[in-house]
């Protein structure tokens, strides 16, 4: 990313911070001297001067927003993490803030966020609409999305494969010898939960898919709390005939849920019924029994989606960009009968 | 709250949201026609004329901070759901933001919001300071701290007796017949690890503390993995000369990452070892085994919190409050030998 580059390399000229460089540049926050110093460096070396010129004509904020669904959920807190350790060093803070549930919530919360609030937006919603892709658009400051692809719509993002994750965690579990299979899904008019739908039902449609029976069962949202409620219907609904020996769940959350009923039911997990969640998260890591699930490198989508926003704010990056994460299953206790503990990082 | 009530018969006899209320008086985001309806309205009951002069008088952001040290920490996104729940009908947003570990940082981060960023800030400072008290007296706009009393230097705050809630899980512990106990605290210079650390040390010079064998443990953080690893200390160090019976946690993280730590080491909870928390976390909850915790009321706290900044920033409530949260002991499986699954809500 050459702007970056280069404002680094304004920041070593003037022998000064980052984010000190940064805030020079914008005129806010930073002494005459330091001003002075800064300038003269950029000039020295060319520094993007319209980059320059539309933060001089604009008052920074110096903030961030992450704006997501549930700040509960520790995938999110994984990102903001990633998100403030590329923005910091520019100066920049991220302020969290949740979109609601809705499309038209989320729509609101780019038109109030976008009035001057922060300088740039990093949007994970759960529900996608026209109306929305017209915030973004309109938006006065510039939003990158972390969910889906985007780029048709000429908006920046970072998106991931998890149809072919939940494929990773089915194929897991059939290599293991489950044959019983149901899926634990949130919302379907979410995104991640039409994108996972497809890659449970792609998984069931496919060649090598050799279980018995299958289920499926929508969660009222993608929480623990909707998750148990969910997982108590599936055990219940599938103990008159024949059981079921695996939960495929859509998230984390969803999967502690599951076992917990598990539990409540007096299944054994992994040995009554195996669990696979999906976004590796601490929570799942040190569970007992600890959690497989299937990783979307949260952190990397956060770390993408900041330096595609960085560009953006910084007022150099032009052509809209798309970064895709790739999914990695992650084998532990809940599919693994074993009394061995494993080495994982916890 | 006398003004709340106003603001609130203001929307009853103007016919519409507390939202629109709210805007139309500050003059933000409503129309011309409700602005009249609502000044009318307003004029007819006498409402508060000077907070409405006052915020005619100051743009507003309808954004209020919340800074946190570790939006990791569940007990923080409980109290963000309960200052959303008080704020959000008065059109105003929560953003969550960062203190950073230190005083240092969280004065930075004070000092930089109050700078028109928001309208208000909850602040629940990990570490105090002088100059910390100094920013927060300076600030711009209200601040209400979550944490340790502060009225005696002018500032709203609300508290909780988390020294209490140790010494209660103690008692606990003693009465169940444990005598071997350890306590794992977070760092001793931050508002919870001194208090907490006070709490266990009371604890012990009681005249009914009847144990045989006390040790102490300080992790570097109050997160899973910090916990993790100075549990496995505690447990090496006192296997040696007869072990551990019980751990008291200064809260649910490090509570977690003591049972994982127990599970590496062989060892049951409860049978081989307690272990208590602290916070009443919904993964305490779900955990298996589920974790007895010391509630601190964080819905509560985050309640009363935002209704005091409510007050301030509305420009009514002149006089400084203190509100405290009383703890309650949560008895779970983590301190209750037993196969029967209990009924607790999750």
């Amino acid at each position: 990313m050459a702007p970056r580059a280069t404002l680094n390399e304004v920041a070593e000229r003037a022998g000064v911070s980052l984010a000190s460089t940064s805030r020079a540049l914008h005129g806010s926050g930073a002494s005459k001297a330091m001003v002075e110093r800064v300038r003269a460096a950029a000039a020295e070396l060319g520094y993007s001067p319209d980059a320059v010129g539309r933060s001089l004509r604009m008052r920074r904020t110096f903030q961030i927003a992450f704006a997501v669904a549930d700040i509960g959920n520790q995938v999110y807190v994984e990102m903001m993490s990633a998100i403030h350790a590329v923005i910091a060093p520019y100066g920049y803070r991220v302020v969290v803030t949740t979109t609601g549930d809705t499309a038209e919530s989320t729509t609101d919360l780019v038109r109030s966020l976008a009035n001057g609030m922060v300088d740039g937006i990093v949007l994970s919603p759960l529900r996608m609409s026209d109306e929305l892709v017209r915030a973004i658009h309109e938006s006065a400051v510039p939003v990158v999305v972390i969910g889906r692809s985007l780029g048709a719509h000429g908006i920046d993002s970072v998106s991931t494969d998890s149809a072919g994750g939940i494929g990773q965690a089915v194929t897991h579990l059939l290599d293991i010898g489950r044959r019983r299979i149901a899926f634990l899904n949130g919302p379907l008019d979410t995104t991640p939960g039409e994108a996972r739908q497809r890659g449970f039902d792609d998984a069931v449609a496919a060649p090598g898919f050799t279980a018995e029976h299958v289920d499926v069962e929508i969660a009222e949202d993608f929480t623990v709390a909707a998750g148990l409620a969910s997982a108590r219907t599936l055990i219940e609904r599938n103990a008159a005939h024949g059981g079921l020996d695996a939960i495929v769940a859509a998230n984390d959350l969803l999967a502690i849920g599951a076992m917990h009923a598990a539990r409540q039911s007096g299944l054994d997990v992994p040995t009554d019924l195996a669990v696979t969640g999906m976004d590796d998260t601490e929570i799942g890591r040190v569970f007992h029994p600890s959690l497989t699930s299937v990783s979307l490198g949260s952190a990397e989508r956060g770390r993408r989606a900041a330096q595609l926003l960085l560009g953006l704010v910084e007022g150099s990056d032009q052509e809209t960009r798309h970064v895709d994460v790739g999914p990695t299953l992650l084998v532990r206790e809940s599919t693994r009968p074993t009394d061995v503990l494993d080495g994982e990082k916890s």
